[in-house]
């Protein structure tokens, strides 16, 4: 059997460390303390040019304590350091938490005396940079069922109406539509067609949630607005009786919750509509308390206020503005708090536009507000999550004191559609690909892409941002997507570290040109035809993996090879490991055994049905499919020594 | 005449911008003014992987106000946007200055679609970081003669004694020292060891520097202190008597002034010495106001204080004290302001540990402390320059707010020694590489770590940081340097932007294996050997290269070529450009002249006598030297259109 080599030199026998529990002896430590940190070194291991490190010469960490760098040699707790022949030898260091975000690399001397650094980005040969260092936080960590939640998303007004939907009136400023009308995807009707999705509806069908084994609930806005979006709320004060009011969200939080999915809300810090009562308040009194809340310009600026990219009916919070902190995001009768207590008991919150929230001009209160809101939280009910949307670079504001993740296109999504979408696609608007074009990515320019951007959060970060295919602000994955190659993307939403996000709809194979053409109401009852159950039996079985296997959530990732058409990874625990493997087109890959060494021990496996074969010989796994797909095997836990 | 490759692909012919003149409108804009920004594609322009762009289909910029994406599509100012044939295209584009710190990048659309990003780092074909972006700065500039400095280091107890000196009283903590005698770099007599130079001694010296043709001393740190360094003052209200006290300073600073000579000094904004009275007064007593000024803690927490690295004699300030700031750097009585006035008039400071200043544990009042200082300096003299020492990684904290420069060794003086220095050779104390090693690096290797780290900072900040070959902390650089090399290291600090740095003592040829070992008394009368004569012929005509052709201080930078042993770019204005061609040992490198039109339309002067030659033909240009080398060449400037 011919073997191709790995394009990537020898990805697989590269010195490794990631934030896992493999290799972090504690994942939410305090200020001060001393945390352990490993280091694998396969035998045989290579440096980024593919060249033998041979044994080591000094292996440590480096880490920057006030901006100072200080250096931790590891000493060897499983191996022979002075062999680099047969097996895996595990280094260990001690880091001490000075700083509540603290950067630490490694530091690996070759027999050869070249210097090797292992940071987020991977294994380099000259001097790294701060930003891309592994990261303690000793900030409070996200509760630990974050990174193991299953995303379910609904846009209420498009989800699923009840019959106590058909007595209410419609609003003014709505345009109501049939169920099966096509989405108008043209002002005014893209923002006021109106289905009348309710949360009663939502409710009542929890069973298909449940069924499709999602367990954490993400409501876009549930407040009275005059959208059928809700991102112009006119008041916090309660749920949109449009929605059937405060008792139909309690109804469902609590139907939702006595089936172990959890409910999270969707905040606007950055805004509110121009109907919001403290708005109305401003705009009618100069001397209004209300007033100090949003941005008023004098007459001799031109007068009028600040709004999100200069929309005039979402006028901008001023988060300088005690009174406003008060109300909204500080202490327990703030919004913020109100929703998570009881009656209503909401597991967190998305916050929308949170990478403009507190920022004009010279202002930047961002790192404040998000601070604030989390302190509320932690207050009220500590057993809750804090996701920011913040759609492209979300590096420097997802450090981990505040949000949990970021609601993020860059690690993720963007890159995921330039690899699996037919070339030339269209981008859409409001997934954020420049001039509205996906560019052409090779399956090398997914890897590296995604590791930019997810290199800067620390480990915590990435295993709660979310992996979505598509949200209601994009278009949706499928429209475009090569032939087949759905479940390799929601395959590598449940695969790689980060929460997997279903859109609802796409369990269905909806499309949509973009974010207002996505926002389809949900085709109950074509579940019937063989296309419609063909998809959703996929979504079942990926999600499946993801829950059966808590290795997919909270495992350490090591990439084994990458090629234009090919990924493969391993996520790995001390319990179990899962072999992935992702290609768009027939395709084969193959790396050195040594890398996986449970792997050519003891066999596989096989997860999920499909094209694609293992095989080891002659020191190589391959991996071989005949056409796109998306495989996984079992493999044992990595014997790793106890803490 | 055979022509080798330039081995990275076509660097000469990708589009180019930097922050210089000719690329963007104002230096130095407010917030919210609008700024013109300028593209240049040459004839036949390429994409990073070396194939043609063709005609280019969509060229602008991408924005990030408030972190939200912006588009601003440039237009053709100059050539014919549909012509990829002969002569340089011009793109403009307008970037409002949004935020203090407004970063942008490059989008350009090439014939084919394919999108490729430019920023500080290069060109791209995937998505690239905001960290990585261009920059425009709406916080108060450097002044204008920032740029334009050639900075000359001097240690006042190792330049010079005047007679003076003779008669002071030898400090109880001194051990003296003849002038001759060799330095002790064991404690205690690395920081004990007295040679007793002093102001009076540099003033007397000034002949030197100026003939040297450097217009910037910095003067380590002069206040009265229990050791050599004087990094541990004693007290900041006065000059140290044993350096002829506040008449002596103010003596050098005129003196120096009317040569045309500024005179920066030096503080510790980090900790005081422990023989501070400020700390003296903090111990006596627990109610004393200066007890805030320090971090003492409880004895439950096992007493002391802390310190500069855990150094007793260094105890580290306590910056929420609001007594201390009024004292040492608010507002125009505080020590800060007190000697940029009259009579001392200095032009400005050195913050010596500007990187762990202000930071402990969970607090980090960096930003606060620096943007103080700076505006303190600006309340009493804002013609006055701030550096500020961050020997690492120093991105984060040099964005433009306070720090006009680092003094760093990550862009310019690590990676420079690992290219020059003789393999194998000691790292030595103080200058920050791992483990006391110095890596050994290609020509690509230099490229690739210099912009790795100079593309966090904005332009302004490049242009005002110290290209050190080496200074009072770390070894010499000729110490280990391969023959030859020194004027090329001396050349890419003069060539390359940021401030030329002649630490005193580099130009008599002085040796010095670390950080105290180079701390080596001047050699006055050395300059008849022929060998110290040629070193400080060396470095004049280096010097005057730089004072005399102003584009190596404020001109843009393009690379041509970089190889394992060459390094080629060309600094560039609308007046004069200089061709720089560095190899460290007989080399030749070639690129396509198209990217270089001036060079192959009107030949070249040559601006230093050396091996290299330069020719053009065949649509190449070819530099070549017999041996290791910096050769300069001057050319016409670049034709560009008016702003």
């Amino acid at each position: 059997m011919p073997v191709e080599p790995t394009p990537e030199p020898r990805l697989a026998l590269r010195p490794h460390h990631d934030g896992s529990p493999l290799h972090v002896s504690t994942a939410a430590p305090s200020l001060g303390e001393t945390v352990r940190v490993r280091l694998r070194v396969p035998a045989g291991a290579v440096s980024a040019d593919g060249s033998p490190l041979g044994t080591l010469a000094w292996v440590g960490t480096r880490s920057n304590p006030d901006r100072e760098p200080r250096f931790s040699e590891a000493s060897v707790v499983v191996g022979e350091p002075r062999d680099d022949g047969d097996g895996e030898q595990w280094w260990e260091a001690e880091v001490e938490v000075q700083n509540p975000v603290h950067g630490y690399r490694w530091l690996i001397v070759g027999a050869d005396g070249r210097q090797h650094w292992l940071n987020q980005l991977g294994l380099h040969t000259t001097e790294t940079r701060d930003r891309d260092d592994f990261r303690l936080v000793a900030h409070e960590p996200a509760p630990a069922w974050a990174a193991s939640s299953i995303m379910y998303q609904v846009f209420p007004d498009r989800f699923a109406r009840s019959v106590a939907a058909d007595g209410r009136p419609v609003p003014d400023w709505a345009m109501p539509a049939g169920w099966d009308d096509p989405v108008d995807v043209r002002p005014p009707g893209r923002s006021t067609q109106f289905y009348g999705g309710d949360l009663d509806g939502v409710r009542e069908k929890l069973d298909h949630l449940e069924s499709l084994g999602v367990d954490l609930l993400y409501l876009t806005p549930v407040f009275p607005a005059r959208s059928n979006h809700r991102y112009d709320a006119s008041t916090f004060d309660h749920v949109d009786e449009l929605l059937g009011g405060d008792e139909a969200l309690v109804r469902l939080v609590e139907a939702a919750h006595a089936r172990g999915i959890r409910v999270i809300g969707d905040l606007t810090s950055n805004h509110s509509g121009d109907a919001h009562e403290w708005f109305r308040a401003a705009q009618a009194d100069p001397a209004a308390s209300e007033r100090a809340f949003y941005f008023f310009r004098d007459e001799a600026q031109g007068g009028g206020y600040e709004s999100w990219l200069g929309v005039p009916s979402l006028p901008k919070f001023d988060w300088s503005s005690v009174e406003l902190r008060r109300r909204f995001i500080e202490g327990p009768d703030s919004v913020v708090a109100r929703y998570l207590r009881e009656p209503f008991g909401l597991d967190g919150w998305r916050i929308d536009v949170a990478n403009m929230t507190g920022r004009l001009g010279a202002a930047d209160l961002n790192a404040d507000v998000r601070q604030t809101i989390r302190r509320t939280m932690l207050e009220v009910n500590p057993d809750t999550i804090l996701l920011g949307e913040s759609t492209n670079d979300a590096a420097s504001d997802f450090q981990g004191d505040a949000w949990h993740g970021a609601m993020t296109y860059t690690p993720f999504t963007r890159p995921l559609w330039s690899w699996l979408l037919e070339p030339g696609s269209p981008g859409g608007g409001g997934i954020g690909f420049a001039l509205g074009a996906v560019p052409a990515f090779t399956g090398r320019d997914f890897h590296a892409t995604h590791l930019r951007f997810a290199a800067e959060f620390p480990w915590r970060t990435r295993t709660a941002t979310m992996n979505a295919l598509d949200t209601h602000d994009t278009p949706r994955f499928a429209t475009h997507a090569r032939p087949g190659t759905v479940p390799v993307a929601l395959g590598l939403s449940v695969a790689l570290p980060g929460i997997p996000v279903v859109w609802a709809g796409d369990e269905y194979g909806l499309t949509g040109e973009d974010g207002e053409a996505s926002r389809t109401p949900m085709p109950w009852g074509s579940e019937t035809s063989p296309d419609v159950a063909s998809v959703l039996e996929t979504y079942r079985a990926l999600l499946r993996l993801r829950r059966e296997h808590p290795v997919l959530a909270t495992g350490g990732i090591r990439w084994l090879a990458v090629g234009d058409d090919v990924l493969a990874f391993v996520r790995e625990s001390a319990e179990a490991s899962v072999l992935v493997f992702a290609a768009r087109t027939a395709a084969s890959v193959s790396f050195d055994a040594s890398g996986l060494p449970a792997a050519a021990a003891v066999g596989t496996e096989k997860l999920l049905t499909g094209e694609a074969r293992f095989a080891a010989s002659d020191g190589l796994v391959r991996l071989e499919g005949d056409g796109p797909g998306f495989s996984a095997w079992l493999l044992p836990g990595v014997a790793a020594p106890a803490w």
